[in-house]
């Protein structure tokens, strides 16, 4: 237990840290493919400002967690980014959820459903201690699907998962709901 | 410029986190493909100790340019992984290089040779502004292919590569000697 940390915002702050960062997430149309439009953080992640205010504001939206996780598990390859600085920040380890053929020892696999066909998560089979807290993270929700497939293989290696933490969220496609009871903080939705 | 940022570790500080980093390598036989020794460093990541040494680690390495660098560059995608915490602890932006398909606006992109057939990396054309001091960043220095293609993009955007850094290094592999003359830095030599 670390009971000296202490991330939570003013108000004002986090007001203004959402400004600074919603400001710098970047629309691109038809990307992937026509009619989608991609919510782009690259220009965040090289402000320094910008970065170092997403990251606090990360850090906000779980405050009440600091001191009672175990684990972060950030999903391949964008919630690596922001999930290895709050591991640092929070003082605990991070655990990769990859794609087939990428982590090298023995793995437990979860498929999803995407759009055209399906996916899969891997995670080593060692990674997570039974009874560890988990925080999951993702740079976006959208469907859920990819958060649910983390979520399980947490589960399954006897872990529990406290919550799931996005920068960005999109409502519309209702992964929150699908998500539920898992507690689910999102920074901005669009 | 950030004058007061000083990463130095003493030289038993360093010895003691070289131990403590090095000893959580799992070498895995056989992956990707027969006869060779994966080098995972996963088993660091997990450990918040471990991954704290790591990231001083990185640091000390290039306390030097502390305050003189603009940009780290992180290649996809454990290059995101201490890219990131690196970044944020010397205060500038990261930018990401990308395999193909990724990154969503206008990119420059770089082909490189592997074992069978080429990889390319994708770069944003509008992450890297003339005359930025760029350190780029990934976990592993095997041949140096990608490493050489990240540095040209950032080249090719009028940046400038001051140094790359790595958490382990395969010699054998002469990846040193195809990125000279950039200054190279590897914490872990296998």
């Amino acid at each position: 237990m670390r009971e000296s940390l202490d991330f939570r915002m003013s108000e004002s702050e986090r007001a203004a840290a959402l400004r600074d960062v919603g400001s710098l997430i970047r629309g691109v149309p038809d990307f992937p493919s026509p009619g989608i439009l991609f919510r782009d953080i690259t220009p965040v992640l090289r402000d320094p400002g910008a970065m170092a205010a997403a990251l606090r504001l990360h850090l906000d939206a779980v405050a009440d967690l600091a001191g009672s996780i175990d684990r972060i598990v950030g999903v391949e390859s964008r919630g690596f980014l922001f999930g290895m600085p709050i591991a640092h920040a929070l003082g605990v380890g991070f655990v990769p959820a990859r794609k087939p053929g990428k982590l090298p020892a023995a793995t437990v696999t979860q498929s999803y459903a995407l759009e055209y066909g399906e996916g899969t998560l891997h995670m080593h089979a060692d990674a997570i201690d039974a009874g560890d807290r988990v925080l999951l993270v993702d740079d976006l929700l959208a469907t859920g699907g990819t958060a649910s497939a983390a979520a399980r293989l947490v589960q399954r290696l006897g872990g529990e998962v406290v919550a799931s933490l996005f920068l960005i969220e999109l409502p519309f496609l209702k992964g929150r709901e699908r998500l539920a009871p898992l507690r689910v903080e999102a920074l901005l939705p669009f």
